[in-house]
């Protein structure tokens, strides 16, 4: 009874208070495995959140006990064709870009096991905070699959020694070690890890929205380029940003040591 | 009266003592905020050192409670157009660019709080050293401008995930916590930090001129090259060290188990 | 006598065992310094390594107390050449960007110090494993020379500032410190570090063949590209991994609990 109740919900629930989305992968006894469908929920969300103003910040959680086992391989073995595994692939890819590209903050919300491209998941958010008993592992090569793609987005925030140990040993490691490779920001206890997230997108929510998405966009197309580049790029973004009313009203307030009162623009 | 000696002193002081230049940062009430006037200093000076062939290794450090707030954000409204905050972001940048480019190391000695494009000076130095009571934050984003140009430095020296925290945040971080995330080298009890300064630039003043001036220029240049093209480059510029005089000198010495006599040549 | 004995030792010792192929660095009384003819004999080792494709990871050790100190410098300093120093390095190079390319992991066992070149020998790595104490620094400085192609490994694997102070200062890090730097994976009593690589190498060796090839290949590849060109780039390569018949068999284990059996393509 309560399974078929389950089968009823949707894969993926969107939620928003005050700005704050929530995208709960809601596949917990499939460990929110992504699917073809999940990938399709997910990327459909992250192109129109890509374009609605009113959110200040999106916040990726999970159902159950596990934060996301990766994809779902009940569903790759059933279709043993390279142009599948490629499509795949291209269309997961996708999605861990559309989190980097989207003009506003994403917070992955870890508990349980966050594994292979669950793993490169929490990788490619711009923030992640973790109960303290989630354990992350890039773990296809257990089964004869080095997680690829995975390595992409690990590779770009854990040091190359700690992720190429990650991805052939398939080991383990607590939110602890997370936080020491920069695989994470915060660690909270089990019963805190809600508190933990709210504070982070409270404190989101309290800047000026031009701000938050100025930095957004320029942090990830800044990184790629020369030092020279980037400070031509920054600087321009820089100067926009200054001309925005809120920057001036930020400013002000704080030159009158007074509170700001954000229009964000 | 003492405000009116203050202000006849210079924004910045430069100081020499054998072969260590300081630069200090002299607006202390100011917080030595990098006004259009602290820009202009620092870059005439950085200009001359860049040419001066005497000096060993610069210190930055400042006057006072604080060690840098980063821009005069009085000076920024009272200015409002695009233009000019364009081409205040472009001469701070390149005063970043300056140390770096410098063919000499640059050290930090940071006390109190270094802030926006306070932190980015920080971050732009090659070494840093901190008294433990340093605070670090990229805090523009709390009066509605977020720290583009420091972000640049900061995403250079800092894990992604950290870095993007600090900016979206405006957190303060202790200097403890910058240690661990790789923004500085050191952190003294606050009572040494000049001692802990001057034990640094002794270590590198006692290191032959010319190995040192070597590797200040090839360490930043190679980082942005590929591997292949990084050795190359590389193999170039150590084959050249090999043939100096305090390479023969250093070597033979070592071999001899005598003390080095360098000629800086 | 013993020193007669040992002068007809080969200065590379090779040994396989079960696919862990190990070449000992066996000029134990030159603190097994690189001289070209230790280069040569790496060089040669790692060419026929990388056609091997019975070898599963390969192990480079040392004999007696020292890793190794880098290059040979008695052998340096009578050929003071600059073209025999560009070739030199142009050949130390060629070892470690040989190791970097090796279709398969090569893992650094640590005792004793490690400096300049042994080092760099380390970074280049994939992975390492060290006595507790080990001791690391490029240490160059110290002779009047700079270790500028040591710099290239090592600001690869180590923050910047960390990196460029063991630069200037010649500094020498503990195993502990090479561990929070993340030049280092993993810190082993000294009686027990033949134990800590062997059950690295088992681990390695019970994964399948084809998927930690891929993952080697791959790994270092996508690392200089964009995030989208090495999305691409890994999501082609992990739709041919999934093709491979261990694939099939790792997935098909996993989800029918029983443990796979590697064809190993």
């Amino acid at each position: 009874m309560s399974a078929q109740i389950a089968s009823d919900e949707p894969i993926l629930i969107r939620e928003e208070r005050e700005g704050v989305v929530t995208l709960t992968l809601n596949r917990p006894r499939q460990y929110n495995a992504l699917s073809e469908e999940m990938l399709e929920a997910l990327q459909q969300n992250l192109d129109e959140l890509a374009v609605d103003e009113s959110v200040r910040c999106v916040v990726i959680a999970a159902a159950g006990k596990a934060f996301c086992a990766g994809h779902d391989l009940k569903q790759m073995r059933s279709n043993p064709r390279q142009e599948y595994y490629e499509d795949l692939f291209r269309r997961c890819g996708r999605v861990m870009q559309s989190i980097v590209n989207l003009p506003i903050p994403v917070i992955a919300r870890v508990q349980g096991m966050a594994t292979a491209a669950g793993c490169q998941l929490v990788a490619s958010c711009d923030l992640a905070v973790a109960a303290e008993s989630a354990t992350f592992a890039v773990s296809g090569i257990n089964v004869g699959l080095f997680c690829s793609t995975p390595a992409v987005a690990l590779s770009r925030n854990v040091a190359p020694k700690q992720a190429f140990e990650m991805l052939v040993t398939g080991r383990f490691i607590s939110a602890a070690e997370a936080l020491s490779y920069g695989l994470i920001n915060r660690v909270a206890a089990d019963a805190e890890l809600g508190a933990a997230v709210a504070s982070l997108t409270s404190d989101i929510c309290s800047k000026s929205p031009v701000a938050i998405r100025t930095g957004k966009a320029m942090f990830s197309r800044q990184r790629s380029m020369s030092l020279e580049e980037a400070y031509a790029y920054a600087g321009q973004v820089m100067a926009c940003n200054m001309m925005a009313e809120d920057a001036a009203e930020g400013i002000d307030a704080f030159i009158g040591k007074r509170k700001p009162v954000w229009k964000g623009r």
